[in-house]
């Protein structure tokens, strides 16, 4: 369960209040506000602020006095252009604010994104929550063996039964020692008065990445759809892809006509090279054309065949 | 006036509609909000969106599943705590976006604050206003003497007279010859049917820097106090300043205690170097230390003197 | 002429020296290391410094010890594959610092790329050069009359030369204007004893945007990649877009590996929509699609065919 | 030892060979290039690669033809007077690439300077090192009890000893489970036939945050600067300062005055509040100020004593 009593109470008190307010409100977000939405088996992700909406956007590419709206038709074009044109700037006049929950190597890929603000639980300040990902079965992948940074089938049978027990045991005796250097139990209970305890920024060192942080994560719409792109997409890790996925949802309730230009624009979308591109005029010819044929390496061809879907296949 | 008519009526107009919402609200900074703050002769300052209230700030340093705040005062020590010691990331939390109408040497210094969202009225793609920025006459400052970035005493008599003659007539005429390049007055209308009109993207370098641009610009609160740390400094160009010094009236309405956080810590205060600490240090203890005894270059001295007050003149 | 005597003496100085280094070099560079490479009427482009070559990229994406090369064919292949697959933070270990002269029409769009080091030449401390932009005949662009933000064919005849006229004679007259505010020359001395002098910050404000500002500006590889997506593109206008063809030049000699798979999977390339690729399936199975069948808006349809190109007109 | 043979023989392959440049070169810095500087008990900084030196500051700020540079003396005035007045644009002129080898929990410190690139070796494609920290004797601090983010006294005797046996131990075990999970050994080598092995991006959340990763980190002096302030701070944990004060000896390597400058004004120096300098101009007129008459918190006047040294204690 990602989140006590006592925070459930805390946040569901925060939801009573409504104040009125001059600025744009997104009704469907609104519904969804500080609620926890939960990833993996302790995760979690909520919205906790935003600012602006699709007509933001509008207004932004405007510079407009008003609401900057004409009809709603007209807004969608607009925000169609602006995406299919790469016309950056309107977007990042949105902004989202979350809190998220995650395991510490999730945490690491996350942050590689620069362009956003962050303040993360403090290891330094506090003592860490026990609590740790564990993989379902289903998601216990083996290597893959044609792409080095990927997962293949699922382990099975002993093997599978060995690797959770390992994780769990594991983690449950870095947390148990990790008590054991602090002197003192999660709630900060010391144990035995006659020892010092090591600092809580030094005994934190024994726990596993497989450990939850959290952090509030505020970022622009921008800077979001170019997150989501990378990290919703199928060769991001299983267990990233899976808070993207969330954040999909999330962006489809703040922004529905922004997220259906990035599905169509984006997500469905792909990016050909001059090479790429000249195969596909020849081919829409008539031609058929071999790699060998094509100029392109092997890797390239067959990521091009792969975009052009079943024609591979056929 | 900086407003048209229908510019006053589409925001009058937003400001009728209030929704309510379960976000944080400013309430003084719901008061102003969408309302054009005049500055210089058509300049104008407008808050259009915000992001957060002080107790934001709370919430993100602690990470916090409620409102994060305790007792009033309680936020008031964390926030200076925070402003303090320099923990910049819980500012970052905020974020505000402006309305701004400004001449283009203004903007020019401005868009040098990197870390904001900007979206331009674009010269490339509309007619440019016919509004440009004259001195009032106690503006019209002297080259500084002794400073080469500074102002020194104030035009009079004659010279001032046709200073304003000079910027008034260049800036009434390179707009009259913007026009007839455009082949188009100011509502677009085409003046000679026999005349194909120069692209707007070229027509407009005709006209100088004092001319009035506008943007949408968007920060966060950290980068903004930044901002107007440089800014509504005294060696700030004046021209800038005012626009600061209306954003701290802003600054100031959205979130009181940081507000005065900073005029304690960052405003009002000084950076002393390892050099002019030892002076200090001396002087406490009785000595009254001269520029050669203190092994600081003249300039540093006089600075450090500076920051002494009333002392250097004592 | 772009250079001053003293100037071209000051460049030839540096070039003569040369000293050795551990650091990779990138020989193709160093020979127009400083070089000014002139754009537009007085403008220029110099490389003043660098850090990397192709190598860096390879050494990066390995994290390696050594050189992190293999064979160049290898280099090659990784150096593509970051390229299509927007690996793009190994990029960012190459930086190049450019000093560049450019009208500020120019500069002002230039700006907009917040991911860069600047330092500007500044008009608050020091008088400006008497150097303004003018466009040649062939470049007297109309306002296009299909696109709002584009040109269209060349003006001719009596409106070509009036506009030239007035481009010059507003220039000259905005300079001897702002000499007279200054009570000063280009060369700083004084012209009237009796007079005092407008402040540099405030005189220059007489002045167009057509005048010639300079700055150094230092960007890693990764974004001037962007930059160069951008402004290297036949939809750039074309005072900034001579400047991008003079940094693809340089691109070339700097990083020759990079450059050609920038040329291959973005400068050549295109995006594709869900709708785009769906379209592309119909047409290679043999169907012919309009624009009706396609789904698409007829902006997006126009687009899609012209990156199909000669089939549009087939 | 934090070098393999093969990687201490690349590096001294790649310090045998000098190439002519004409780029401005560090000579002292060029002294140490490539070399591995251990910090910690398998760590490193090594320098791969660095563009400018103080006389690239110097002619960034005079937008320079030529080198800048006029006397030794003329140009540490100028960047002490950039230093002081925070005038910090012409320091982001210079950069540099480090290659660091560093546990895991101080990377997640390190990253939150958003402001520089990175490349870091990736557990997901690649095995991770056999290399873990474990604190000297000397370094076991036991948690502060005035700072709740700081370390107190030194452990000793049995509850030492236990806490370096559980670093030990487990990090020992969590690598030996690493190796059962991946069915693979630190070189790669399968150990079980009959195994699939789990995928790397999985089996590696068994390891804990005191194990070593490495990257390739570029910035530019004026971010590097800032980090230094921040992380060669006596406040800042021991086990990055370790990292920031080696890189301080780099610093005075590579850019000199620049160094001089910022142990000056950054590093020996102190920010004071409005309120602190009205205390300090009392004392300097011969008062003594307690807290209560100070107008400020406990804190707040606590640490402005500390910043006047002696006085304190007096």
């Amino acid at each position: 369960m990602p989140l006590t009593e006592q925070q459930a109470i805390e946040i569901e008190a925060l939801r009573q209040v409504q104040s009125p307010s001059r600025r744009d409100v997104a009704p469907a977000l609104e519904e969804v506000l500080y609620k926890a939405m939960p990833v993996l088996d302790h995760g979690f992700v909520r919205v906790v602020d935003y600012m602006g909406t699709d007509s933001a956007i509008v207004q932004a590419a405007r510079v407009s006095y008003g609401r900057g709206t004409r009809k709603v038709n007209e807004d969608a074009g607009l925000i169609n252009y602006l995406m299919r044109h790469r016309h950056t700037t309107p977007f990042e006049m949105c902004e989202i604010k979350f809190h998220i929950k995650l395991p510490i190597f999730v945490a690491r890929q996350w942050i590689r994104h620069r362009t956003a603000n962050v303040n993360e639980y403090s290891g330094r300040y506090s003592i860490m929550d026990k609590e740790f990902y564990v993989p379902q079965p289903e998601h216990l992948a083996a290597q893959s063996t044609s792409n080095r940074q990927g997962r293949g089938g699922v382990l099975e049978g002993a093997e599978a039964a060995r690797a959770l027990e390992i994780l769990k045991q594991d983690s449950m005796q870095a947390y148990k020692h990790y008590e054991e250097l602090l002197n003192a139990d999660e709630q900060g209970t010391v144990l035995d008065g006659d020892k010092t305890g090591l600092a809580r920024e030094l005994a934190r060192m024994n726990l596993p990445v497989n450990f939850y942080t959290q952090w509030y994560w505020k970022i622009d719409l921008q800077n979001l759809l170019h997150f989501l792109s990378l990290r919703a997409d199928p060769h991001a890790q299983y267990e990233i892809r899976v808070y993207a996925e969330v954040m999909l949802d999330i962006l489809k309730a703040w922004v529905p006509i922004t997220y259906q230009a990035f599905m169509d624009y984006r997500m469905g979308g792909a990016a050909l090279s001059a090479k790429g591109l000249a195969v596909i005029k020849r081919m829409i010819a008539g031609e058929s054309v071999t790699q060998e044929q094509s100029g392109m390496s092997k890797g390239e061809y067959r990521e091009l065949m792969g975009v052009l879907g079943e024609l591979e296949s056929a």
